[in-house]
């Protein structure tokens, strides 16, 4: 009888690995070293023995083990196949046909990292009791997943959800890390923050606790919640940016709800001070009244959902 | 044995129907009058009394239909409820219940008409072929489809593709029809681009043919192709806009291709003149090679898409 389920997800410099039971429950989770030496050709093997020395450690049969789900950085299409995942040392790798080979044939679904984890939210985050959201990772990136109707937009290549990319300034100088200009990236992750912060400073000669000591995107709402009148010039920047292409990706996909996580959302409801009045001001009307939320799962979002994706 | 499907394209004035065999050939098409008085009480009804005159006329029996699939002008949910359909004076209405109930309990689908049109150019038009595409309709307004591995994209409320309200101009003083400022509708659609037209006439000194008589998007295209200065700085505007607008759209959903309809699209290959470069320049790198094609089943794109909606 089948009562467990993997969810493995893979990033740069550790693999982080969940035991769950088919209702989602954490039974057990660890992490294991990401070897990205020699094009990353022991990842899926050292995944593989670490699964089965678990499997054994709980005497837990092949029989018993719904199968395993894997997120990791890159686009990930329909046939599990990952491309260009730099980070690995993987040029193009099948996630599915090569770690269920390495498990005696055991079921391996396969996605990009930032959709997993928007399914996680989904099925037991801060998204948990809708089918149609939008997750946005506000980290040293921003990453996106879409789900529909509970399922993953991949989109034709996997590229779909990638919304750290959508363009939302037209005079923009400096590039985006994709090559690019005035990607919602450069004003909306962690790194975006910080320097909408740099340039506040220097344009403006208004006091600010920010003057003192390193600026982040935590030191910024700080001085936000403590009323500092330039932390808030930032943060208004900050949320028009954002508000108004969640705006666009609302008039696409028409989610009940967005569910903002990564470094960046520990803020709290702050953000959504700045981020819903731009929302609204240009989101078709039809959809001015989509939710937002917080994640919830923090790191644990990419296991949760690389689980959600092997029972479906 | 299950030979035929009919096709519905509810308008404002006029609902076209279409008789089909099961591989998407049109046997008959056909059109009635929406007859939009007492709220629209009429038109379903017109509907059903039309569909089984056809049916007698052609001795078709019920257990030779598929069913009847409908698009109509407003958002219409997974339950098949449009809601505030204001050109037929429907306020809310069950579109796949009534219909259905008013034809003998045929199976009856329903569906946006622009999402149904985007089906219809996937099954038999321009998008043929293709199961992950975005149709955008350059008419009065602009409209749009989207379709997910051979789905429509209905969205949460039925807002889905609703991509000519999708924000591109922070700096518009003209209100949008939908009381937003800066919505690509603004720049990319019939009356868009004669506005631009005429913006640029007033604003530019240079001589040009479109100062003589009306301007109007097939005049200004006629004028792009003779060679006309000033009518390729109005095609380059307008490209900037909906390339800029359609990068967006391809870095969120991520279509293999774009199938531009439409009266606009009348004008032909050289849009993508303008459209490409603007779309290149701002769309995310692993949608780069998103392809461009014109839409090849103009006003009968509904009755196809209705059609397939009911074979799935």
């Amino acid at each position: 009888m089948v009562k467990y389920v993997f969810g493995v997800d893979v990033g740069g410099t550790t693999v982080k690995l969940g035991l769950f039971d088919i209702d989602g429950r954490v039974l057990d989770k660890w992490e294991i070293p990401t070897r990205t030496e020699n094009d990353g050709v022991n990842i899926l093997p050292d995944i593989a023995v670490s699964i089965q020395e678990k499997m054994s450690e709980k005497a837990i049969t092949k029989k018993e083990v719904a199968g395993v789900g894997v997120g990791a950085p890159g686009p990930v299409d329909g046939k599990g196949i990952i491309h260009k995942a730099v980070n690995l040392g993987w040029a193009e790798m099948n996630l599915k046909e090569v770690l269920s080979g390495l498990l005696a044939d055991m079921k391996v679904e396969g996605g990009n990292d930032a959709n997993v984890a928007a399914l996680g939210e989904m099925w037991k985050g801060g998204g948990q009791g809708y089918s149609n959201l939008v997750a946005v990772t506000l980290g040293t990136g921003v990453g996106g997943g879409i789900i529909v109707d509970g399922k993953i937009l991949t989109g034709y290549n996997g590229s779909g959800g990638e919304i750290g990319h959508i363009h939302v300034e037209d005079n923009e100088t400096e590039p985006c890390g994709c090559g690019n200009h005035g990607c919602l990236e450069e004003y909306a992750s962690a790194t975006g923050i910080t320097r909408l912060a740099n340039r506040k400073l220097q344009s403006s000669d208004k006091d600010s606790v920010l003057r003192q000591g390193e600026v982040s995107a935590k030191t910024v709402f700080d001085a936000v919640k403590s009323g500092d009148e330039l932390a808030i010039e930032i943060a208004q920047q900050f949320g028009e940016y954002l508000g108004k292409g969640l705006a666009v990706i609302a008039g696409v996909v028409n989610p009940e709800i967005f569910v903002i996580g990564g470094g960046v959302s520990k803020a709290g409801d702050v953000l959504f001070d700045y981020i819903r009045p731009a929302f609204e001001k240009t989101v078709f009307h039809g959809c001015k009244d989509t939710k937002f939320a917080l994640a919830t799962l923090g790191n644990d979002a990419g296991i949760y959902g690389a689980a959600k994706l092997v029972l479906g």
